[in-house]
């Protein structure tokens, strides 16, 4: 049977899983690509630590990167360096010295992507990428390939393990922000600096990708509208449940009279909706297209095993002449002129969530909802509770949902309710889902 | 823009979505094709009906399917009849006459698939099925190019939209299956001989080729044990809701000491398990693969465009390449040797529900337990309500809910209950999971 030679280049944790795929099951490996893959050389920074592959054969590990640049034999590399820097300039390098890329670097690719893309078209090479969105959903080939029929409409989802996990601690658990994130941490759930995970970056970075492939949209992630945990408190998450809801870190990418609306935000979801049930490190996208309708995956959004496996298929695909096909017909990333334009975050359209701690005395509430109707928004449901031991003196929480309005009036009402003087400064405003 | 000239086969409900993707979005589809997908001939039984397409190009409709045969330019054919014959002899006249085939015919597939396959491989053509199993829900691409890292653990599923549909009307609205039935085929849900739906054969069909796919068995899908909704009436719905579970037709197909193990068979599904939550006609999947952990599809398991959506798909990859590439290497349907071997039905391992009509008088109970202790089962819950004005005079209806056990255990100590004079000869037993 004809040999493929492959390299990675990073052996963190997916890099090894990646070595164990391609050393423990090369038979079943070389039955689904045609050939075997065959593990050539596996760049680390540390030759002298254990990888914990006990039958790592002799003469594949190396620190030096020219080993595997110079090896012509070598034609598909994963590339599993994070970050962007040096990972921008090796792929660069394995793109020009004659490789085939797979890489699970959604950072690299939200911020790069276009050089990148430019840059292995006009070398005749690939880069696939299904390990970089979703872990062990293999969204962007349901995107790339079994969906070409279809007009997406939606894409909607839970893309970071780390922050659902840490939701799903806080709720179901009871326990603050704080401790849900020791626990993630504690379980490898969590990375030492969380920062890209918490505050929605991660999050945002899958939501670019996904918007290029499904919309044509080039977009810097930087440029998406994005919320974080730090936009809410475990009290939200109570009074969401009293509600009928669960708040998720939701990002969403939806055509409205053919304008694309992109956000990344912690969101009320309605219990019982599919996303509203993903539990714990789980990663879960809801797509309408207009021909299949909607369809839901749900899976490890991460993890070794998991997104080793997304990464493994992408090394067969590529092995096996598929990627070339898809990387080249699709016109991933390409220069391709996109008619479809972006709407401002201030213009798109939601239902709201509203929590405010106020005065306990007459009249607050005829000023807050006078607000809201000079602003044209209309109440849905409000919760007024009498004060608690454990509340402040003289001071009641006060939740509002409200019916579909704009984000613009939502922010203005949200802010000039804010300055009441009989309004504590702490205050919290959430978009709201059915599902 | 290169072309590829295609052609339908069969112009029912899906044939007409497909004509419609084709003729009204054939600039999305170029751009994913890389190339134009040029509908040139459509095969029809009576050109004289109304198509409900207005702008159906003239000269494409023909009754003649030598027009599409002897037509050297047509390359790319979506085979849209149903059965068997003459559905089997038109897919070998187009393979011969060089044509390349996408199908939507799981019956077809089930029963001649091996013939099929061997003689599109011989012939250096390809066959192109997404829209055979799943509907909507891209299963076949997903396990066969998305999951090829992996070993398929298991694969369950809700593959027929029709009995799901009438599960959820019976469940959720309180009708009895006549009624459910009416319902399905008034919207359009069932056909107006529903038989093999919901006798399990089509879900049998389906499983048939998933195994095949996933675990390389090439089974005769009649050699499947099944069950269909015959095996059980409203009572059995009402009952597993009162003791936390729904009932769902499920297929299964799961590795146990690498062998395997399939059926169809109604099962009480625990409630909040993401099968047990598939409502109306809805197809849902579960797939646990030993690198990729768990994952959950879930979309239109029928219906004109979902399905359309499919063929589509399939006709894309097909004028792309890659349908080329997944056919010839992944060596579907093909003599490759498979060390898997059957579980016979009757050694499968599963946890049972049984219900009996059970005169109300004393030591029955105790004959009861007597036998299923004797097959060393132990019960894990069990019902016996008080009689009600409705039931039979001096008859009580008793719901055992047993531990895990074999079949052939079951199924004698079942035979055996049901042989006692003082127990009703119509009794239910069905197979119970907890998700």
């Amino acid at each position: 049977m004809e040999k493929t030679h492959v390299a990675i280049v990073g052996m963190g944790t997916v890099g090894t899983g990646v070595a164990r795929l391609l050393l423990d099951h090369g038979d079943r490996l070389a039955r689904h690509a045609g050939r075997v893959l065959w593990l050539t050389k596996a760049l680390v920074r540390d030759l002298s630590k254990d990888r914990g592959i006990a039958d790592f054969p002799s003469g594949i590990l190396t620190d030096n990167l020219e080993e595997i640049l110079e090896n012509k034999q070598i034609s598909v590399v994963a590339h599993l360096i994070g970050g962007i820097e040096p990972a921008r300039t090796i792929m660069l390098q394995l793109l020009e010295s004659g490789k085939d890329v797979v890489t699970a670097n959604k950072a690299l690719l939200a911020q790069h992507g276009g050089e990148l893309f430019d840059r292995a078209r006009s070398l005749g090479r690939t880069i696939a990428f299904e390990a970089s969105v979703g872990g062990g959903i293999p969204i962007i080939a349901n995107i790339t390939q079994c969906f070409t029929a279809n007009q997406i409409i939606s894409l909607r989802g839970i893309l970071n393990g780390t922050s659902n996990f840490i939701l799903t601690q806080m709720s179901e658990r009871g326990v603050d922000y704080d401790r849900a994130l020791a626990t993630a941490q504690r379980l490898g759930y969590a990375e030492a600096d969380p920062t890209m995970d918490v505050n929605g970056s991660d999050t945002t970075q899958k939501l670019a990708i996904l918007a290029h492939l499904a919309f044509g949209v080039r977009i810097d992630w930087k440029e998406i509208y994005r919320q974080g945990l730090e936009s809410f408190t475990i009290e939200d998450i109570r009074y969401a449940e009293k509600l009928g809801y669960r708040i998720r870190l939701l990002a969403t990418a939806q055509l409205i009279d053919d304008n694309l609306e992109l956000h990344v935000s912690p969101t009320l979801i309605r219990n019982g909706r599919p996303l509203a049930e993903v539990r714990g490190p789980y990663n879960a996208i809801t797509v309408v297209g207009d021909a299949v309708g909607d369809m839901f995956f749900h899976g490890q959004g991460a993890g070794q095993m998991p997104t080793a496996s997304a990464v493994v298929a992408d090394m067969i695909d590529t092995a096996a002449g598929r990627t070339d096909i898809t990387f080249r017909r699709l016109q991933l990333w390409s220069d391709r002129q996109c008619e479809i334009e972006m709407i401002p975050y201030w213009k798109t359209i939601g239902r709201y969530y509203m929590r405010y701690l106020v005065a306990d005395e007459p009249g607050v509430l005829s000023q807050i909802t006078g607000i809201l109707g000079s602003h044209r928004i209309s109440i849905s449901s409000i919760i007024q509770h009498e004060p608690t031991e454990s509340s402040e003196p003289n001071k009641v929480p006060l939740i509002i949902m409200t019916h579909e309005c704009s984000e613009s009036e939502a922010s203005r009402a949200h802010e000039a309710i804010r300055a009441l003087q009989s309004v504590d400064s702490e205050c919290y405003k959430l978009r709201v889902t059915e599902g």
